[in-house]
């Protein structure tokens, strides 16, 4: 006898980093920034009006539109948000990946790809990072339906320099091409300067890393207009008004701030060369990071194990049990005083061996 | 040459009600709660810590799944939340009608249901409303991949009782019965109590409606813990944090103020009737709603021009330019002094004829 259990989809889901429960626990597996968001955030949220919390919002979510528009020189129209860039994304592939043809992305990459294309029924083929790991643009071409990757790339943290961007989009001129951007503020040399040139380029970014937003979901798309109404109308097709109220303001007064948002920045890529100098002082192997998180190895102790031996001392970093990088673990740069942690944490672990 | 374009999904996107810009319009047409949400709203937004926000928020919702388990009487695992419930069941339609078989839903309905099952690929079949515009179980039957209806109905408001319910999941026992209840504390019964009887129900409810909270975007689905869990691994294929913190705390913070969601529930029913009054004595004909709107029809008047004519008067109502439903509208119950407005508006518009 059948039963809806036989026509219920069968997904292998993403697994997120832990969200330990420790008050006192050192987080640095899930690449949060560790300053607070801007102090007018606080302010938006302290002085919303929470009557208006009884009507819908706008659909459109204009003045978030508009502000993110403002910030990166481009039209209103050319901007999409959802909730968080993990929404963004995944309408993305509805979008523009279902037409049949595989798309391509890096083997070492953000983990969600496969997922979305697997859930979505999208057909995909990985191509290797080059033995330095880094995007080889030569490597991205042939008969296909799109390709993503993520710049700088995560977990590398390895950053592609814009030609390299302009060598794949040149390469694929008739296929969409999805630039993932969580990480660019901390180095990378975004995309958006290409907007112009290229119609078959999608910028995602998020407020979740560098304007350590990652509490109140809010990512965004920034693409040519027809692409942005293409991604508007699946939105619409799936759930009319994804973004509340309280994120449409306190997302709104988050770019109110860049003076606030340069000092973290800088504050985070200080701290990470910083660490960067310090593990590397230890024996580690760091890749040269663009990004808020260090991909590191130590030829004298499994990345399984120290990741364990850290977690058992309340500092989590993240580790993935996956090919080529299961002797590698990623580490978010939080605050000077949180890394000093790690870093004492290490030197202990890797002593009493 | 091919391009991205003929691989970009089409869609044709739902079209939610108008957000009309001006201060003091009269707004009877997104089914809107005219009260504000409870005062304990007000206060976990006030008492917000803004700086919790640079951490991603708990991708299972708990506080906020216990709190509603608590409300109903079910475990945690029996409880999916989303961003509002169009998430709750575009996620539940992807999750379980991508079998291939057709599903079933009544032609007049939400008109929503269509457009998930075109975004997905499912096909459908709509079943007629009788000639009282009521569900008949007897119709709902067949070799079929699922069924979805509201209940209460809309947009005509009419509550098919649990008998009713009972008789559609009896007759399709094998196949997965969602029961979409956005409007049923006004006046409907609810099916949670038949989730014990059986493992083949989902029931869909949501906050926007009231709870007075559709700005925040909360929505939720009640099932058996194998249910929830195959909503949940779905949904972890798309995003895995979709409530932001501030929704997980303001939404908790909603349920625990069931004196004052109560008062407001009186008051819209009280409205409801006084207003189905008023309009039966213009010469209206008004269906037995159990919703917080009233769907109406005048023998002596186009629904499309006085839909018009209260928009000129900045009183908004809800017209569908669709089959059997064209010369009628529907009006959203909102304040005593919002419904003497649009009477009055009506009585002038009518009388000038």
């Amino acid at each position: 006898m059948s039963s809806w259990r036989d026509y219920a989809k069968k997904v292998v889901p993403y697994v997120p980093g832990e969200q330990p429960a420790m008050k006192f626990a050192v987080k640095l597996n899930t690449n949060e920034n560790p300053y607070p968001p801007a102090p007018r955030v606080s302010k938006a949220l302290e002085q919303f009006p929470a009557e208006s919390l009884r009507l819908y919002p706008d659909p459109e979510a204009r003045g978030l539109v508009r502000a993110i528009a403002a910030r990166y020189g481009v039209e209103s129209g050319q901007v999409f948000v959802g909730v968080g860039s993990d929404d963004v994304l995944a309408t993305a592939f509805l979008t523009f990946f279902t037409g049949g043809k595989k798309i391509l992305f890096p083997d070492v990459t953000y983990s969600f790809y496969p997922v979305w294309a697997d859930c979505y029924g999208i057909p995909y083929e990985k191509v290797p990072l080059d033995a330095e790991w880094k995007i080889d643009p030569a490597q991205y071409t042939g008969d296909i339906g799109g390709i993503i990757f993520a710049n700088p790339n995560a977990p590398t943290g390895i950053a592609l320099p814009l030609d390299g961007v302009r060598e794949i989009l040149e390469r694929n001129r008739e296929v969409l091409v999805i630039v993932d951007e969580a990480y660019v503020d901390f180095g990378g040399e975004s995309a958006v300067s290409l907007l112009d040139e290229y119609d078959n380029l999608l910028v995602v970014q998020t407020f979740s890393k560098s304007r350590s937003l990652a509490g109140l979901r809010i990512g965004y798309a920034l693409g040519s207009e027809e692409m942005i109404r293409a991604l508007m109308n699946v939105r619409c097709s799936i759930n009319s008004y994804t973004m509340s109220r309280p994120a449409i303001e306190a997302g709104t007064a988050a770019l109110e701030d860049e003076e606030y948002f340069n000092m973290t920045l800088d504050a985070i890529v200080d701290t990470r060369e910083e660490t960067k100098e310090a593990l590397t002082e230890m024996g580690f192997t760091c890749l040269d990071s663009q990004a808020n998180f260090l991909f590191v190895t130590h030829p004298d102790a499994q990345a399984e194990a120290l990741y364990r031996e850290l977690k058992d001392r309340e500092v989590f970093v993240r580790y993935f049990a996956q090919p080529r990088i299961d002797n590698w673990l990623r580490i978010t740069v939080g605050t000077p005083r949180q890394m000093q942690i790690l870093l004492d944490a290490l030197r202990r672990i890797l002593h009493a061996r």
